[in-house]
């Protein structure tokens, strides 16, 4: 392993790609560090890797989970066994002006989990009391503000400028990268014109085709809040369907994980203190945090994330600080119907599966 | 005319009626008070009403007008005009549970223009607190609570309960009545049994084929936020679209005209007082109000409503009193093209043509 895994990783997710990382725990001699091997893919390079180094059934489950996100524990046989965990970077939309759809879509949009950007020329319009939903506001020229955001394939991209000319300049920039959604406002008729136009212009018919104009799902929208509402129902479906990316199929439901950001940077700091990673590796019934959630602990008992809180945690750190002195991993179930309160009317408690790892940087 | 007709109106609103008042000026012989008709149509009476009355054009352009929400003025030759004016009741949203999918619909719901109600029999989730958007918030068994609502053709309904069995009581009394739009929650092998189970009880296939469950447009929804999203693009397509009436017959875009309730009352009252009625009956470019709002003039100066404000009021204002004195109606143009101020990058200024009938009750 060559540098921190999780360094690489985060870089990945920074720039906008998924990942999924696999640990590799067999009866292979392993060094004086960890006993388990880890393996980072992004959809670029797992597709022209070798999978000689991996179980096949290892390589198509991984595969597989930078689809649908969903993370997998293969349990091969005794001695050999895979966590298959995929890494999606935060969904981030982006939004070309700032009038009246841009205002009730952005709230919206962070509604919806994204991380959102809004830009418009006009400081009158441009600025974060208007937008507090918003991570970022951006005031600044429609031809300048490219050198400002970062599209890729997690960024979703709205063009709802003032004026039609605004909304071409900034569809000409964002057709030039491969972005998870394009979506133009305009009547059907001026859309056509456009596209005819960007045909002439030399851009491809079918990267034309992925721009959703006129911009929406079609439920009939008048008024602004209606407006954003179809926008933002169409955002979800690209997000979650993956109707983006190939036309017309839609896979099933994307589960788009949660980052627990906070773990990552702490596996990413050089500190050489043997940690233990504790990972949700599957949950049934009501529990509070699911699949791909993680803690740390470390031996002088420090801890970090949560994997959901109560007895059952503290369980589980002790047996996380007997871990790193045996330096073993561990597969660990938890039981919390007996735990949670009853509270009125709702189905309680929940059995979950996590996956206990020592790990030094 | 017997009674007050707006009275009438109101109390057709009230019933979930959409309704058509036309108003006829011509040249027959008008009695001590008014020179102008007024006729009052709903869905339901002017399928079977007699069309003698009337001119074949206006009849059926104001069955037109009931399903596109639009208002017309038509100027059949000098003598002969009609004004016809659908009105719609306020769309009401009937939210059954009071859950994590509830929470957010209801917000969704005041955004997108309904009238929310809310139901739950837990007193911790039906409360105002919970729900600030809800215009009602009932806390009472799924059993009882029907006799607190009213669900008619203008009631949007969405079952979201805690369970199955709350579901599917609710909706089998639901079922029971003509509404704009049925949800319930489920997945698609649950929501199969439960539909043969009401086939089995005697409920017809086609009433059932409305129910639109597992309910939400496919978006792929996974939170609770998301599958609120699914839900509203939903209820906004049956409002807009009138999908929910004809089976895969998308009308055109319905406009669903908001009502001056507070004009409208005060036309119901017996003050005997003559007032100047001023409609907007046509809108170009960017005006504050548009057509269907209305104003009242007493001829002591007395204004209730507003068609905009600004000068251009003022000065319909005057006319609508010399009005009342010569007992006329007249169509009057107000320009506003070079009355707004000038706003950052925005197309300023509009016309309108505004309708002025003096009215007595």
């Amino acid at each position: 392993m060559e540098g921190n895994i999780y360094k690489k990783l985060l870089e990945e997710l920074e720039l906008g790609n998924k990942a999924v990382m696999i640990t590799v725990m067999d009866d292979k001699e392993c060094g004086e560090k960890n006993c388990n091997r880890k393996i980072l893919y992004t959809e670029d390079n797992i597709a022209n890797s070798c999978i000689s180094d991996l179980n096949k059934v290892v390589y198509e489950k991984a595969k597989q989970s930078l689809e649908t996100g969903n993370l997998e524990f293969v349990q091969v046989n005794e001695t050999e066994s895979y966590l298959i965990e995929p890494y999606f970077p935060e969904p981030r939309l982006i939004v070309f002006g700032g009038g009246h759809i841009a205002k009730p879509l952005v709230e919206f949009g962070a509604r919806a989990g994204f991380l959102v950007t809004v830009i418009d020329d006009r400081p009158s319009f441009a600025n974060t009391a208007r937008f507090p939903g918003a991570e970022k506001v951006i005031c600044e020229s429609f031809d300048k503000c490219f050198d400002l955001i970062n599209l890729n394939r997690s960024t979703f991209v709205v063009i709802v400028t003032r004026g039609h000319r605004h909304d071409m300049e900034c569809l000409r920039e964002v057709l030039k990268h491969d972005t998870a959604y394009v979506g133009m406002i305009g009547s059907k008729r001026r859309v056509k014109g456009a596209m005819e136009q960007l045909v002439n212009e030399g851009y491809s018919k079918k990267k034309l085709d992925k721009v959703n104009a006129p911009i929406g799902i079609e439920i009939g929208a008048v008024t602004p809040d209606e407006i954003a509402f179809s926008i933002i129902a169409q955002v979800i479906k690209y997000r979650r369907l993956a109707d983006g990316k190939e036309e017309k199929k839609i896979l099933s439901k994307v589960n788009w994980p949660e980052i627990d950001r906070d773990v990552l940077m702490e596996l990413c700091e050089e500190d050489s203190l043997p940690k233990a990673i504790i990972t949700i590796i599957s949950t049934k019934g009501s529990v509070p945090r699911k699949a791909g959630a993680k803690m740390l602990v470390w031996s002088n008992g420090k801890v970090s994330g949560s994997i959901g809180g109560g007895c059952s945690e503290g369980e589980v750190i002790v047996k996380s600080r007997y871990l790193l002195r045996d330096r073993e991993y561990e597969v660990h179930r938890v039981d919390m119907t007996a735990e949670v309160a009853e509270e009125e009317g709702m189905v309680c408690g929940g059995i979950m599966d996590v996956f206990l790892e020592p790990f030094w940087n």
